[in-house]
């Protein structure tokens, strides 16, 4: 099963600057070899639920391994059997219309 | 790997009544035989990633099985190492905490 | 415009026990007189838009006056123009429709 | 108070294609005329929260007044005392770490 995923990771570490934890957490989802887009407040990915999951599964591990004592993540994931839909055109459907009406 | 987790289903159904879906839903959840405690903007569960993320899979499955063209999920997740907590404990330790500065 | 909303308050303290600043979050919510329930990984409110965020802004106020440098916080919010429906309306249909099927 | 927020508005239409909705409501955010950036499953603004919870009031709003009888909209935001940092630097720092260890 395919999905549109979009993952946020809040490590919960001594410490208030966690760039290095989620760029260490990026760099795993991006090992997957699908399709990953940073934005300010999480990542996109598509591909299969397994592989998906697999990953953010490994982004836990990784960072308990790395001494960060609590996780917690939040995720939206869509799929749908009407169409197949990328990232990409999730972004620019909306975007064609916006530039229609503005 | 243990986690906590909190799982709200969106069914995209061409309706706006959606009680059946998330019926169908939280009683897969129910099925794995893990902690499931629902309430008005989601389900909690708690129990091993893989376990509940199968779960979730067959709750996608499940619905697209019967007609749901598309679905939108969101879900928190929390992991930790430093001790183990359940649903449980994660509601009562902050309630005892209200009660006693109320 | 009245909303359900479902609310998780993250604070990034430099401890992984954050229950204190869970149940100052809790008691501001409940300050509101709004309806609010607890649950393991968030809070369920019911009420106006605008009291409800007002109530939000309070909690990320007083977490931030008692140290705590970050928060990030994620919010579940519906509404509706076709019917009423409460907090306990919404787990009401779905729990009666599985004690059906049960 | 500024907040960085990432919205998801998902409108529960009689249709399973909802881009006109989803326009709607990303025009709206712009015309406060904050930062806005549009992902694959949401929308991050940066902001005052007052601003920025005006502007979803009016999404939802709208959406009612264009017939979309139930909204269900996701939220992250995340405020912070320790330093200032915009939709920019977040992604930045997070992208140049990747680089120097990719």
């Amino acid at each position: 099963m395919k999905i549109l995923a979009d993952i946020c990771v809040t490590p919960l570490t001594g410490k208030t600057s966690v760039r290095e934890e989620i760029a260490l957490a990026v760099g795993i989802l991006r090992e997957t070899g699908l399709p990953v887009r940073l934005h300010a407040y999480g990542t996109n990915i598509e591909g299969d639920f397994d592989v998906v999951m697999a990953a953010l599964k490994r982004v836990h591990e990784a960072l308990h391994e790395n001494g960060v004592p609590r996780i917690s993540t939040t995720m939206r994931l869509g799929s749908r059997i009407d169409k197949d839909q990328t990232l990409d055109d999730k972004v620019g459907v909306v975007e064609r219309l916006l530039d229609e009406s503005g």
